[in-house]
């Protein structure tokens, strides 16, 4: 494990969960910073993602790259891992030309999460072209996945708002305490999660708390897929910027007592970028720069109210990402998340 | 209608609420300022408003009497209408004293707002002192309770996260769209919602968006009973001074159209102080600063989410106050909330 | 007084100071609203000024028209008084066509504030087409220029940061209390300042406190010239939506005495909207949404540091604009702002 | 080196300084937490920091014990290090006890840090009582005084403004470019540093950027005292959780050139946790939670405005105090404080 040296490109670096990325590896006692790439029409191309975000300056005083013909010559010949931080329809091209190079790929889209093709018509708008490869694509939920993630070449990490609900609700569903009815999950995420791209939304005087996306979001069918369970889902935006917090409303099976409900939460005691605070309810503050999924439940009758809480960038982006080439490496699923304490 | 010309009085004036009363007071037509109150233990007492608030200076260079004998004494004398920006259990205990002076009282705690006694032993710890004047007492919801608060001697106005939750949920109910199930409502607060006094929960540090007081918070019942309907009523603190924003999840009657549900709002169609929005949805940004409850819907199926905002301390205390105050003297009911736009 | 009954047009209606300056004219009882313009090609034409912005819904209901042809011959017909809430360049080519036409015309840019044509060279970029209305516009900054402003065709109102420095030093100056020594002016701005436009400036993520333009801001020239005394300015962006704070550090001429700098501020004291504050010093709550100049100082021997808050929209733009005009009508030069407290 | 093990005591470990000082140890891989310490009267003792700091969970789920007299045993029995995160008062008191016990101190107060018992009756309103021992404290700013730090015995950290503003200063000063006038120091904190009791002060809806302590301020001295040169210091309280950013005027002598203002700055281009940043200027964003100073510069004629930031918990405390025990232990400077990158 010790010499385990892994070298990682990051395609899509300049955007927030890129530059996570980017720092994450730079810091990491097992891999190295291989090659930052952007789009070759990007403005951002040559400059020193420390010329984007100062607060990285020293640590990561790279440049981005064009990822022009020449690029992939040089990720055929260096990276051992390609991570994508690129947009859905940019990843669903980019991933089978690294993995024809034999790469392990990292997508950090959307664009390799969904069951099948008719999926993507549905809830993306386009019919996915590589339905061999989605069928080997292996979801990169970490703490639900860990052994098929440490196998496949091409790992669909989880999106953000589905690594909130799936960690909050899996334990139940598990256990088989669901009623038969719908789960309602408000959620609210924290700027970051709209991107980076300059836009009226994201203005700072126009950002307020607001809710988007009513019925129709795409994480909708990523957290039934993986749940196994109906869900209403409801995104809001809030005013700060890192953070995802989901205030889960949830009927349980006649006579589910609250024993069983935190003896089904007992499943996650052990990993350790879960912390389960039981009646304590989580808040985005406790979470923002944390890599952790804080879960915290209270139970009357038979309504039980789950809170979850993420930051949308590490545990819901980059840092699940590292969780998922940490299990590739076989390494310990939380290595090199300690320095984003 | 020109010649009205009340003196108000205002006890807890140093407050939130109580100095967002006082500036709405100071700048109507046809209501003025006899005088601010604070407890004779209150280290505010013989400031001015202004200093406590800068904002207001030149405005409320008004001084922070103490509620002394003989305070009890000028505003028997002076004042037409007593507003009581205090705790619950204050108002309780005060709002007899200056009824008994014969005055209009409004009060802006809960202590008058429940059905009964019981009710108080129940969800505020106490056993009613004065259930003869809980009885008279008129809910101040002023869409729905017009004519009976411009008749009452003493109005509970309505809290804040019910203002918002009734205006949403009373055209339903009443058209008869709620299918027999309990509602949801997601509920997000701003700080100022939690009071002015110092405390680690509104330290600027430590504020972040968190639920609390999950299945018991007083606004339960209060909502319960004016709606007629049985609710899950969850708040959350969130990182901004001023409005409230609710995400209501409603479950319809079978076979309930979207037209029937924009009828059924059609009953707010004139309301001065209600914007509809139909399938835009509402935003704090939207509400903060202003007098009105926003109103958005949309639905799936028989799943209806309707998302309502309101200023918590303009239409959610101080600007409800004062529209009940102005339906007290047959003016129009947004008399005086035109400056707040 | 009482009949006074002007109507406006505002041009570039849809930034953030056009759109306060139209909610001050919709509530002003002395003016009307007679249209609000964008470019032909801004993507706002057609939608109404509270879809851009949905907490002015029934105030501002009305539709953002594009300026063509046409619509200067609406102007024409209709319009008292125009105001331009355009770019600075934008702003030149228009007043003329609008002074043409015998408009009084209020220009809240930076197009016709400065002395003479080859100060736009030196710190605009261009020559400017103008000079002979260059010349005869009046400078609106309200407190020091009432009777110019009055009879003027053609008000230069004056810039944010100038407006809320010039009041913190005119007083000075004019007293002959400055020493020859540059006074050094650092100052804040909410990022309402930057302007509505989408950019990676302005972006949520992206705010923080920082300084820029160093040396080299337009306003630099404007206070100058205007206070008469060299100034070192030195602009921030700050993390807040509305306000200016500056600070600024002054030598005083020796022996000139703290009742002497007291005495000094009294040739403010009784306007309407500037707050004399002495030793207790202002605050960017204490103005964000007034109308008012917050003024405090303090002194240490021939130190003197002053410290003056102002809404960088109100009192610092669209407020500022509404004095101006109440003064070209003989109304009380804070008739309307009332509304705005 | 790498068998540097050393136990390390906080005392008043659960404000702002003391639990990020706390997880720094926590997260170094040469130092131990042996024991976090709070008053025997503090409400918060025989919790655990993380109860107080969720974002804290799982890394400090360490009790706070209460200071009684069985701790001092074990502190003399277990403690290599004692660091001070109490008030100036109390480190005052305190510091010579552990001294006595042959503990090497590092005190984050200020009770250690001006040159003589004068001093403190003129700033801090109180006699020295050990002036023996503020004789021997050594000035903890690390990039200045590393030799020093390495032997002494107690550690005077230095505060947060002086730690910006002399990073900031003393190149220039020691390349003997200022001119004999006082240097103005513009200053603006987060709110991290007023600590985190609860006061109206920090209230979320009170803060607002505004200026404080005008020319009295207790970091004037220390700052005047350790770069040997009059300074004008005028603090702000800005409404972000943390960071400080200061803008400073400074006149240069005559003849000096940008080419040697550059050069004096190379005296800091080797160290570690300094980042020079030439025309580019900083902001509070790329400093808030890295441990890095950021100095930038720009320069007009004699006139010389330099900017410099850093996080006031970090560098301005609880990472400075890692790196002045780094220090002591012969550790790179940096050692431990990569985590916080």
């Amino acid at each position: 494990m010790m010499n385990v040296n892994k070298k990682v490109v990051i395609v899509g670096a300049s955007g927030y969960s890129g530059a996570e990325l980017a720092s994450l590896i730079a810091k990491h006692p097992n891999f190295s910073l291989s090659g930052c790439y952007v789009s070759e029409q990007s403005l951002d191309k040559n400059k020193s993602l420390s010329q984007l975000y100062p607060e990285h300056g020293v640590l990561l005083d790279t440049p981005l790259l064009p990822l022009t013909e020449h690029a992939f010559l040089d990720i055929n010949e260096q990276a051992d891992f390609v991570c994508l931080c690129t947009d859905h329809q940019v990843s669903v091209e980019l991933a089978p030309k690294f993995l024809a190079m034999g790469k392990k790929v990292f997508d950090l889209s959307g664009g390799y999460r969904l069951a099948s093709s008719a999926d993507y018509e549905q809830y993306y708008g386009f019919s996915h072209p590589y339905p061999h490869w989605l069928e080997q694509a292996e979801y990169g939920l970490a703490e639900w996945n860990a052994q098929a993630i440490s196998q496949a070449q091409l790992v669909a990490v989880a999106g953000c708002y589905p690594t909130a609900a799936l960690n909050a609700l899996k334990p139940l569903k598990q256990a088989d305490l669901l009623a038969d009815q719908q789960v309602i999950i408000n959620a609210v995420s924290g700027v970051t999660g709209a991107g980076r791209k300059a836009s009226l939304n994201t203005h700072f005087c126009e950002v307020s708390l607001a809710p988007y996306g009513l019925f129709k979001h795409r994480h909708t069918p990523e957290i039934s897929q993986y749940l196994g369970h109906d869900v209403l889902f409801t995104p809001h935006l809030g005013n700060f910027a890192r953070g995802i917090l989901e205030t889960i409303y949830i009927q349980l099976k006649p006579e589910v007592t609250p024993p069983q409900v935190d003896e089904a939460y007992q499943v996650l005691a052990d990993e350790p970028l879960i912390r389960l605070k039981g009646a304590q309810l989580p808040s985005i503050k406790s979470v923002a720069g944390q890599p952790f999924v804080d879960i915290g439940w209270q139970q009357q009758g038979q309504q039980l109210i789950v809170v979850v809480a993420i930051d949308n960038l590490l545990k819901g982006a980059a840092g699940q990402a590292l969780q998922c080439m940490n299990l590739a490496c076989a390494l310990n699923s939380e290595q090199g998340l300690k320095g984003a304490w």
